[in-house]
């Protein structure tokens, strides 16, 4: 790694100078007008601050002077509410009223809630996760612009993409505009388009600046690592901390991705929410890796070359990697962190995770060996039926 | 008109013999399985039955036996409740506990509710039009998953296509499968066809059968004539009888689009719900026109020939027609009630309803030849503020 730059979240990657950069600081001093009064700290809403990424977004706009509200249904697994917010609000942001008491005063709005997981959850029960998400997705929105915010951040996905373009492992990069016309691989990548609309809709229909990043592939310390929620870069960290004869890849282990380290994702998000660009921007690294390299590449992080034993599961697109012709275009910058370096940070973690388990209870370390697809079921939905206004 | 077949709205077209089946009857008698008790009633929700072609499809089903149950946040401005409906009530249904109480026991769901208009209404404030639908579909659709209905039906548009597909004129027709990869003309399309997946999702995942129809420029009598949220036919009709001198046509006129009369549509629709097929279906007609040649004939049911004077408006697409090629297969069946027939009728009826209005106010007439763009105000969004759950 190299040693330049400033390690703003602890994770030993300095080869980022960008992280020095305080953004927000910089935003009020050349948006006066969007400034809040003299004395008072940008507001900021982080909707799914309990999860993974909005967790890392609220900790950052906290340290640098943003007074944090965050909420989610769940409490962050890995931090303590004052590690990464001023208010932490435990409440169903599928409900309207609820959202409307989070971002109460707020000035910004980062929408980054969502009901999610790797492949093997989103296509199991599509309905329930369509719901869910869209009711939040319409509901934050809403509750923003009946409460005045200036800006709200929506997270999209590289998943909006047409996955006829996305067959070929040498998938050359997808560039924005290749989002229309639609035919997303499944419900919830059309669900993410359709959020990128409705929220573009109301930056024409009302005074909110709105701004859309299409997330691909985001890993990192504090990411679900275990339980069938978590993705590629996470299962295929814990196999490499775990498996001792075989390393199991889901299919054939020719699709191809790229992915974006944690510190990439949290710089790039408030980068672009500070910014004046209006449409949806890749958000992305553009280093594309097939899932056997990748495989090798985890267990290179623990010392180990086992044989890859490939096995039925779920697969997604043969090939998608991220364009970041738009992104250099309309932010000067885009995502730069190896993953080389992101998946030593990540599988290190990790491997301390495990670790603590074993020290604390008796542990069957070959289960972490194999990843499971689980089975979403209607509980979400059926906790409607209990008035869920907080 | 021809003189066989029956005719159960009263409209005075006798040309389709299908109008004497009683649909409920005999799909009871072949789906023994999906009956109701013995001396109990098939009880159906029509969410819209406030609306136009909610209340007729409640209507029908009435007369067939069916216990009806109506529900839109307006009342049926041409209706009194016991003419279409057993039990009509007043509810929000973007709000899932009132979607809950409006569907609680029925077998059957008809989910016609939107809030909709004209391409003037609809280009305005796409927003709110995006989050009261969606926020309808979704609702009405998990709380008929909630209380164990077995039927759904939704009623979608052509507006779901892609407009690549309908720039000429010459419209060859567009099957079902051309609305993927998608690229809707505007938002309100772009929402039919998500909720279109969203249904189809839960018909995957639960046990509902979903029953889709993308309705093509549905017309007649009852429907909303005047005010900004009319459509062309009932637009023209009000011009026909209305204009003296000239008759104002948007744009050059040569946008074509093809009409169904609204008794195909119910027919077409209950037809559909009682069928086998789980892939949405056109319903439309492919009698396809000109918006001159349509303003002639319109003007034609009036004994007039005005010319025709094309001023700026809101377009559409260039050419939109229904192919029917796939709902004859599976429904053997298809929409052919002539425009000229239904037109006729049409204008008419819209002809007694401005000699009511002269007969009860002095009346401008020269202001139903014109067509106003209305635009849309977010109180229905800000209604939400107010506690909506009945």
């Amino acid at each position: 790694m190299s040693t330049n730059g400033v390690d703003l979240n602890g994770h030993g990657i300095k080869n980022t100078p960008y992280l020095s950069e305080n953004q927000s600081q910089a935003f009020l001093a050349a948006h006066a007008d969007e400034a809040p009064p003299a004395g008072k700290k940008l507001k900021v809403c982080v909707g799914g601050g309990g999860g993974f990424i909005g967790s890392y977004i609220a900790k950052r706009l906290m340290a640098e002077g943003c007074y944090v509200v965050a909420a989610d249904w769940k409490e962050n697994e890995f931090m303590k509410p004052q590690e990464f917010c001023h208010e932490f609000h435990n409440f169903d942001l599928r409900i309207l009223e609820n959202c409307k008491k989070v971002t109460d005063g707020c000035h910004h709005v980062y929408n980054l809630a969502a009901d999610m997981g790797g492949m093997g959850f989103i296509l199991s029960n599509q309905s329930v996760l369509l719901y869910n998400n869209t009711m939040i997705s319409f509901n934050m929105l809403e509750a923003a612009r009946q409460n005045g915010a200036k800006r709200f951040f929506y997270s999209s996905t590289a998943c909006v993409y047409n996955e006829d373009l996305q067959k070929d492992p040498e998938n050359p990069g997808l560039a924005e505009h290749m989002a229309w016309p639609a035919k997303p691989q499944d419900g919830y990548g059309l669900e993410k388009l359709y959020a990128e609309e409705m929220a573009l809709a109301y930056a024409q229909d009302f005074p909110l600046k709105v701004r859309v990043a299409r997330y691909h592939n985001v890993y990192g310390p504090r990411g679900t690592w275990k339980g069938g929620r978590e993705k590629v870069p996470a299962a295929f960290c814990r196999k490499a901390c775990a498996s001792e004869t075989e390393f199991e890849v889901w299919g054939d282990g020719k699709q191809t991705r790229s992915f974006m380290f944690i510190d990439d994702c949290v710089h790039g998000s408030i980068k672009l929410m500070y910014s004046d660009c209006g449409i949806p921007l890749n958000l992305g690294t553009d280093e594309m890796i097939d899932m056997n390299a990748f495989a090798k590449l985890a267990m290179g992080t623990r010392g180990k070359d086992l044989p890859i034993k490939n096995v039925p599961g779920p697969l997604g697109v043969m090939g998608r990697n991220s364009d970041n012709t738009m992104i250099k275009e309309k932010l000067g910058w885009a995502p730069s962190i190896s993953i080389k370096d992101g998946m030593q940070v990540t599988c290190d973690w990790i491997h301390d995770q495990i670790q603590q388990e074993a020290a604390t209870a008796s542990q069957d370390l070959a289960k972490y060996g194999t990843s499971e697809v689980v089975v979403q079921k209607t509980d979400t939905l059926d906790a409607l039926d209990r008035k869920s206004v907080v």
